[in-house]
């Protein structure tokens, strides 16, 4: 009926969540208000996970990407899951670390990651690093010799696999063109895990990559797959080295409209399964634990942003403006991509939507905008609008443009609610100023 | 030499912003680190004041728009320059009250202010609402009778002139379809005045417009003065009302790159004050006093940040990328916008621009970028990237994108330095996490 399953329509006629009334949510807890539910974010975690179980005899990780959205209560609930955590900076390794969990089930990721970062990881005894160029390899080796701990700091290579995934579609060559990882066609990435393999105080157990943002395709995952498996035997032919672990990154993509057909998230699993597998047995190497990264697929579908609406300017011969009290502030996803979402009327979920509207945000500026041409029941000033599937890079991303403070997240879950994050207020806003 | 006039570069080569030694601010304060240079700030404030005194006989205010920069001290540096400030939100409002600036110099903008905000801003007797719809006047008049304030409340209307003004052009038609106020060629913006002058509580002072941003060319602002004076005429003759105040809004342009060519910004009044002063004689009605709302062009020349070089990412036959210990969250106008900048090696500041760079920043999103084909000396390592202009637009709109804490703001002044924003740390992150 809508684009995430743990939405519906209660008695009333409202948008429910997690069998929550959203218009009671929105009076309880004040607008604009992020709304996620905790089954569907577990049950997403458990589509990856079953799927390594079941296609893959489970011998494999889910690392939950969580720039895509990230706070305590996130970690504690991929914690209980047992999934691992992609972090991708000191911030999100504190937040994963003061949520208590474990340090040994965090990789961590970026392109840049500086100096303190690292070594502040190495000493808090971080489960994987990515390394993503030779600098900072080179860096890492130093920082490893000089760190307390005595293991060998575990380390993965991210390799660009010259496969680049667009939603519908993947093609094989021009990923060259970015900041990240080391290139497979030029040899960067030979040369780069040989000199992995020569450094001290450093283990090279795995290889990553990750091939793209919201992808529907499961044949651009089978292909990466094939390209490091390829790779991954290479480097045991010509160097004698097993790689313990392929990470193959993150990018499955999830329903923002109806039009959108991603693949069943167990699928990925079934398809990579069969290419790893059936490429191991025929090149004669081991089979490499897995590991994925979601991100999006596993809070995307899970989150909805409630907004009060404001003014409804009608220009006549033009189009109509509907306003809510947020926008760009709390998701800058239209602003940066023009990406589009399913909006509707909290208290009235199953009213035709006859009109269309132009959805903009209180800032001011004329790129705070939400959506163009939505279609929406005819509102009235102080219904609740509800944009769905916004439970990943809409909190990550938030910024205090224009000084609005962060919106409020509720948790819900089996008919309750709880305040995870709590409302930024006023003095938040002003709390660093001298 | 530079597109700041505040920069120049000391005996040792190296940049200077205020006469201070940028890498000498960076080993001290740390990176990324956005610095404001305070004269700057006041001599572009000046240039507007004075442009009022100069050529409309001080009959005027200079409003700073403070959602291109906003915190504490700016308020207290704009309370000590006499300007006003334009406030959107609660939020900046809050602020500008925290810095002890007067409530009554605040114009309190925004396409979409909430009941609780606008009904805050009575209470605490704001000088000016500039009013944007018809929903929100009628809002007003009823909050306004509830207060607890005797006085009327001070009104502008925001009339959509019908001037939409691009950097180097401006074109007459084409603005009605934006989701500010009221507009003017539908006779909209005429039965606005009239139902205002009706309001029992409110008393219309004034009308706005506002017509674009990064303006180069004050012919758009004399086109819209003209228009709006022609406005002003028309409400005299018909409705017999006199209006006060004429708000023309911001946008003037500022130098991000060399071949950029704003106008001096005293010459925006001299122009606008031709057209307002003849017109005016001409039709038989009072000079309005005048208020103009610059925000890029006071603080934006003014600010730089620095960063820390990171690893460069030679792909042989396709690019070099520079990376650098921030980007789109401190500095997103060009994931926005694909704003550019002008960028140098704070410690070569003179150092000729043999190479071309893809200035990458350290989020964990390809998107990540701060400029493309940026003309630089070959950086080493470890080295202070300094983008300059960089004063508007970037704290402001700064996130916390893949848990990156704000920089600190450094402002500089008489050959000293001193914080005005203290850096976040990353217990500032999930201080409202639960």
């Amino acid at each position: 009926m809508f684009v995430s399953d743990c939405l519906g329509v209660n008695e009333k006629g409202h948008l429910t969540i997690g069998e929550m009334d959203t218009v009671v949510l929105a009076e309880q807890y004040g607008t604009p208000l992020y709304v996620m539910d905790e089954d569907e974010i577990r049950k997403n975690a458990r589509a990856f996970t079953s799927g390594i179980e079941k296609y893959y005899g489970g011998k494999g990780h889910v690392a939950f990407a969580c720039k895509a959205f990230c706070c305590k209560e996130i970690c504690r609930i991929a914690d209980s899951e047992g999934l691992w955590l992609d972090v991708v900076s000191g911030g999100e390794t504190h937040t994963a670390l003061s949520a208590g969990f474990p340090v040994e089930r965090l990789i961590f990721h970026g392109n840049n990651k500086p100096a303190t970062e690292l070594a502040d990881a190495i000493d808090a005894g971080i489960g994987r690093i990515v390394v993503d160029n030779i600098f900072e390899l080179e860096l890492l080796n130093q920082l490893a010799s000089a760190a307390s701990k005595r293991d060998k700091v575990k380390i993965q290579l991210r390799i660009k696999p010259g496969v680049e995934a667009h939603t519908h579609e993947f093609i094989t060559t021009g990923q060259i063109d970015s900041k990240f990882g080391f290139a497979l066609e030029t040899g960067e990435a030979f040369e780069a895990v040989k000199k992995a393999l020569e450094q001290g105080n450093i283990e090279l157990v795995g290889l990553h990559c990750h091939i793209g943002s919201q992808i529907f395709d499961v044949a651009a995952f089978a292909q990466a797959a094939r390209v490091m498996v390829d790779f991954i035997a290479k480097i045991k032919n010509d160097l004698g080295h097993q790689i313990a672990e392929l990470n193959l990154g993150g990018g499955f993509g999830i329903k923002y409209l109806h039009e959108h057909t991603p693949a069943p998230y167990e699928s990925f699993m079934e398809a990579v399964s069969k290419v790893v597998l059936e490429g191991c047995r025929t090149r004669g190497i081991d089979v490499p634990t897995i590991i994925l990264e979601p991100g999006r697929s596993i809070t995307g579908p899970a989150g909805i942003t409630l907004y009060t609406i404001g003014a409804l300017k009608e220009i006549p011969g033009v189009r109509t403006y509907l306003t809510v009290d947020g926008g760009m502030a709390d998701n800058p996803r239209y602003a940066l991509y023009q990406s589009k979402y399913e909006m509707l009327l909290a208290g009235r979920a199953n009213a035709p939507k006859t009109d269309s509207y132009k959805v903009a945000g209180r800032c001011c500026e004329s790129g705070d905008i939400l959506g163009v041409d939505v279609p929406l029941p005819k509102p009235k000033v102080g219904e609740i609008l509800a944009v769905l599937a916004t439970g990943a890079y809409n909190y990550t991303m938030a910024s205090h443009y224009n000084r609005l403070p962060n919106p409020a997240i509720v948790m819900v879950k089996g008919g309750k609610s709880r305040v995870i994050v709590r409302r930024e207020n006023y003095d938040d806003l002003i709390r660093n100023d001298v």
